[in-house]
């Protein structure tokens, strides 16, 4: 599985802890030379009689041998390490400058600055981790809720790895059967019966498909459930956004149309994370700027899953019904949610008139619920409508999501390649054709796991994590 | 030299990393049931049987049994550890997530979350390093100059406890004989000789003074060479201080006036620390809050080792002359350095008659030097004056030097009892009055290392350390 050895002759170093002050930081030294390096600005237990996953309090020394740092040095020999090289972890004081000057000592002995993600690299080339588990690395640290903490966790310890390698060996089987069949065409043997092979290549599509179609309840766990805050200008929109938010995000002022860009922001609901999207409000207007946010807006709701209409209680009920229409115009086949503002200024008559009327205009079972976000009151309410929107069916905890654009579009593909090569049995044709669309779905599969990739592919990848990853 | 071990049955846990998302995060754990609270979340190796300063690959799981993080456990028996406990170090995926759910794992496995500094407290606590030593290590993080960092970290290895030890161990010899001729005093016995004891008592009141002056040096050298910056109003006193700092720290603008705030800033030149120290333009002005700042600014002269006069270049003769008058007048005993600004509007003839006229103005020696802090041009010559004029007599880098304001006060006190002993021994005071204070000059000493201490102090102490350390 190894990509590119060459490069991997160098021996590499980085602050692998968060930046900044702290109690203690780590700088982690990975690469045939991890032992000699350090060693030369090491003073403390010989290295090289050092065994492997054990702590030893030294010190690094600056050049003129004076005392960088008393610090913990831990050594994981190959081939049982992250990068699966000889690994020194050196445990420091905190100080931005301390980790800085051990750097730089380890670079003048003979380290090389690690680039963004590169001991995950190597442990990707030296066949610690497959690529998708480096990128569920990646996603555990960017993880800030339990669903999306879980997903990643699962890929990391190899959950979607073994599922895509189950899929490949079918398909390999699969294919030698029908390349089997071609070396002998001559002879017209079929060894492969032609119905026992469309069914096994519809299972198999199944399960492609099924992971594909997970990818949109992964990435509402992963980037939160798209919510859409619609309605009239000055009906409340960004005072309800801020009270959910709780946190003064978007700019909020009594005046027509303050809000002009799309403010987005997540909160964590129950375990559930949910996007915001604030947009500008839908007025005629002939202001250009203004113009353009509403064309935004549109847009938005295009996006989103959930649409909360927030509507003023004031507004007249004719009114109401003129908005309906427009509003349910938009949002066909999402789920909606009536939130009818200043309730506050309401007497029970209007709210109930409100009432009568919106259960009129909207689909059954659309939820109606009353808020005042000036005085911060039926916000509980409106939180729990939204947590009873986001409920997915319930899945098993611990199926293959996916979360990841680039494994998406792969399954995609491999699902297109998959189909072609069905339609090709159906169709009688040439078992070479066959064989051609099922590699191509295997080649699709294994470049999720980087068993087929580029350097390009691997370049991008990496270059989005974070330096001493 | 454990000062309330009560306090330290409990088990105490926090990220010992900086705040924020890396690739890996570190959650110290220490107190007697470091091993039991972290096997209650822990599956891998059996933590009881485990080896000290020894790393295992393991998993942290959640309380239903779901694996919250894959990391690598380090164990620290007692008392081969930083706080001399138990102590457990979990090194994990750096997201704030992460680190966040283990800590709260360990507190529902029956571990508390540390207050800030309370691993240093309790390694002071159970005899592993004494006070200043504590405190040496807030500096050693703190540092951010070559300098600050060896004074630092030679506290931290003990250099300055050594010497007070050795301090304490003399006063103690001498208090000894004191006292025994106390004992026997009716019998007319003197056991010290009187003229030695006042030259012994000397010999420790030099040491003491040395240390207590070394303050200046080393507050220079924690805190920066304090440099003021003055001037007439639109001189170009900000622009300089930002030129100097790389930074657009100070407001600049050409209305006369803008700088009301002082302001500070530091820059490490050839690892000398400068704290430079803008202030409001001297001028006669009856606006009440800019005239505070005009009063601020020569107190702040006051405070400083070196200033930096500014003068516009196009400023006529006789009003530099005027001016120079002010600024000697408020500079006395400080180094100055005169800057002409404006230099890309000069000709040579009023650059040379400015040149004249301030040799003939300032005391001899000062260095006198031409910018354009607009064209960025003659910086690089004021950078070479200002190393050269906060260049300090070659100190032995051995040498124990102050940093603390808790010492350098010690150390005056200290100074001022043992004073007051070697007067009586002159005055031939009786021995008791002399053994007294013989015993407050040890009792200030005793202070610094935490021998003799409050439990206020150290909270005090502790209390800035931070969460982790």
């Amino acid at each position: 599985m190894a990509i590119d050895n060459t490069i991997h002759r160098d021996t590499i170093c980085a602050i692998a802890t968060p930046h900044g002050t702290g109690g203690i930081a780590v700088i982690r030294v990975s690469g045939p030379l991890a032992i000699e390096c350090t060693s030369a600005c090491w003073k403390g237990a010989d290295l090289t009689s050092m065994k492997s996953h054990t702590a030893h309090l030294g010190k690094i020394l600056f050049a003129d041998g004076e005392v960088l740092d008393e610090v913990v040095l831990t050594l994981f020999r190959t081939p049982n390490s992250f990068t699966g090289e000889d690994v020194i972890e050196i445990s420091c004081h905190g100080s931005v400058w301390i980790q800085q000057q051990i750097v730089n000592r380890l670079i003048d002995c003979g380290c090389r600055m690690a680039t963004g993600g590169e001991f995950s690299q190597r442990a990707f080339a030296n066949g610690r981790i497959d690529l998708s588990q480096a990128e569920a690395i990646a996603d555990l640290i960017a993880s800030s809720s339990r669903a999306a903490h879980r997903i990643a966790i699962n890929q990391m310890r190899g959950a979607f790895s073994r599922e895509l390698a189950s899929l490949r060996a079918q398909l390999l089987d699969f294919v030698s059967l029908i390349e089997l069949e071609l070396d002998f065409s001559e002879e017209e043997v079929e060894f492969a019966d032609r119905s026992r092979l469309t069914q096994l290549a519809h299972h198999i599509l199944d399960i492609i498909t099924r992971l594909a179609q997970s990818f949109a309840a992964g990435n509402v766990i992963k980037n939160g459930l798209p919510v859409v805050i619609v309605g009239e200008t000055n009906a409340g929109k960004s005072t309800l956004l801020n009270l959910l938010l709780h946190d003064e995000r978007a700019l909020v002022s009594n005046i027509h149309g303050t809000t002009r860009d799309v403010i987005e922001d997540t909160i964590t609901l129950q375990g559930t994370l949910f996007r915001f999207i604030d947009t500008a409000g839908i007025r005629n207007t002939s202001e250009v700027i203004e113009q353009m946010g509403i064309e935004r807006t549109f847009k938005k709701i295009d996006e989103a899953q959930l649409v909360l209409w927030v509507i003023d209680g004031n507004t007249p009920i004719d009114k109401i019904t003129q908005l309906s229409h427009d509003i349910l115009q938009r949002t066909a086949n999402k789920q909606l949610i009536a939130v009818v503002n200043k309730d506050d200024s309401l007497t029970p008559d209007i709210r109930q008139g409100i009432t009568q009327a919106l259960e009129q205009l909207l689909p059954p079972d659309t939820p109606i619920t009353f808020i005042s976000a000036k005085c911060q009151t039926g916000t509980d309410a409106l939180q729990q409508l939204l947590i009873k929107a986001a409920a997915q069916p319930d899945a098993d905890q611990n199926q293959v999501i996916v979360t990841n654009a680039r494994h998406y579009h792969a399954l995609i593909r491999a699902e297109q390649a998959l189909t072609r090569a069905i339609e090709g049995l159906n169709n009688g044709i040439s078992g070479d054709f066959v064989s051609q669309d099922i590699r191509e779905t295997m080649h699709y599969l294994g470049e999720i796991t980087g068993e087929i990739t580029t350097h390009d592919i691997l370049g991008n990848i990496f270059s989005h994590f974070c330096i001493g990853k």
